[in-house]
């Protein structure tokens, strides 16, 4: 019998990155392809399809023993029809991009998902969260993105724009957020919030660590708060406990209301590891509506950093 | 063949009511018990299981032709393996309910699930979500309960503890609640919360017309803000609008999480009907990440009243 191969794509506002795997899970080649709001809908399929292909040619598989294609997308997607509801960057409104892209490749079968669904799937079956069938990825960078895997698939509601936790309110008539609400989780526990906030305690504490650190306001990371923290310095180790506060209240939230076998926190921040987990798993279990110790929760680290999105997307193929 | 009948209990701190059902969802007698913490574990499930037996002699239907027994229970449920994970009022803690109450009914199937997530299940089978697989059920009363309905099921979490929305919390570092934390929605959009409100707001306002409508602060109740505002009272339409600001916040998480077809409002506020749920529409139409006109979402007032839980235990019985 011949052997299988799956594409897995990421798509993003900058670039599309694709995998090849072959069905036992084994990745054989990755490539990229420029994308951009200015290449419009027709001629970004048909960069993705030649992604597809070249990355096929990379690993030295023949595109005909390729199954199928999973792809992750920004914006609001409904997988099971597989529509790209709603991407407010590029502009798409009701693109049936699985339809389009599986002609574009001659009809090989094509599933999508949400870009952050499809990671937390990818953590969920070959990352942190393989011993698990339910849990949730949070990744804490320029916003607060978010996947929740039930029963090991993809939860995304009746017709996609579920799993959005970033725009969850923490705080009514709190800070304004993009998406039109104030007070949403991501503007408290985004990589963003803890910028914006280490540099406002840089301002009313001058003789903090985190000046001589940073070096400049400019200069401020994510890093900054943490290491200066790390350090001694009061006024980092005010922020991180601030952030660290916000960010357990939303997986609190997230837990009273999903229960899942574990919280997989990835992204920038997430870098801080247990001294950033283990406070947040004392506070969550605190808290907690029903505590650890009556239905187990773990609270762990990504494993797959960038490319959960690419497994994420592999194993939508490998379940089609 | 002969013809099927089925139970639904819920199951109450102070009485269990049944409901037996024949197999198309015609209901044939009511019956309750009182229950009490001071009877016990063992006592409470003899009193279940005659409860029973008494319902079936009522609706003239030999216990033999019942099919099964479905029953919500209070507190955290694992409706898999059948077990009360922990009900605080009544000291239960790991009860495996299903099977001790299957063995006083001479081995009869049994399914529990949540209360509240019964009452959820009632309305999407047999209530306002009968044309939704997906809803989700707010009751605003003494709390804020909650039941979530995907594809037609109880969504539960992996063991129970799932869909507490009530101890979502919408304000960190907000009212504190029973529950440990602060902020949680229940402390907000429960009636309690309005009572409580509305009382403030009479204090304030010595002129309102709320005094004349309620008599004493101790006789105002849910509707006494609702009823004066309606009358053009505008220290009461303030109350109004902060709950109906706080009760679409709320729901505004649930739906940029959960993302279903309707939103199911109970409970007794749900009483105002559309002088509530109208400005709950447009404030969470307004606020939402995707607006219905991409994704469709109905609120709903509940139509089953407190029989909710029977019905749903019913249909708990039935699907088994």
């Amino acid at each position: 019998m011949a052997a299988k191969y799956y594409v897995g794509i990421d798509l993003g506002g900058m670039s599309a990155k694709a995998g090849l795997f072959d069905a036992s899970g084994v990745p054989l080649a990755k490539d990229t392809v420029k994308t951009g709001k200015e290449n419009g809908y027709a001629a970004t399929v048909t960069d993705l399809a030649a992604l597809v292909k070249k990355v096929c040619e990379k690993g030295k598989v023949p595109f005909s023993s390729v199954c199928g294609v999973g792809l992750g997308s920004p914006g609001i997607v409904n997988g099971r029809d597989g529509t790209v509801v709603s991407w407010t960057n590029f502009g798409w409104e009701d693109r049936p991009l699985a339809a389009d892209l599986s002609k574009a490749l001659n009809g090989l079968k094509v599933r999508i998902a949400n870009d952050a669904n499809a990671a937390a799937l990818g953590e969920a079956r070959f990352g942190a969260g393989k011993k698990y069938g339910n849990s949730i990825l949070i990744t804490l960078g320029t916003g607060v993105g978010s996947g929740i895997i039930l029963d090991g698939k993809i939860f995304e509601g009746f017709r996609g724009g579920a799993a959005e936790a970033g725009h969850m309110t923490l705080v009514v008539g709190g800070i304004p957020c993009t998406c039109g609400r104030r007070g949403c989780f991501e503007q408290y526990a985004s990589a963003t919030a803890l910028i914006r906030d280490t540099k406002r305690a840089m301002f009313e504490h001058k003789d903090s660590a985190m000046w001589k650190l940073a070096g400049a306001p400019e200069q401020v990371d994510g890093r900054t708060a943490f290491t200066a923290a790390k350090e001694g310095d009061k006024a980092a180790q005010e922020v991180v406990k601030n952030y660290i506060m916000y960010l357990s209240e939303g997986i609190l939230n997230l837990v009273n209301l999903f229960r899942p076998q574990a919280i997989i926190v990835g992204g920038g921040v997430s870098g801080e590891g247990d001294y950033l987990l283990q406070p947040v798993r004392k506070y969550v279990d605190e808290h907690l509506f029903v505590g650890f110790d009556r239905i187990p929760l773990s609270i762990v680290r990504a494993d797959l950093g960038n490319d959960a999105g690419i497994w994420g997307a592999y194993a939508l193929a490998l379940d089609d």
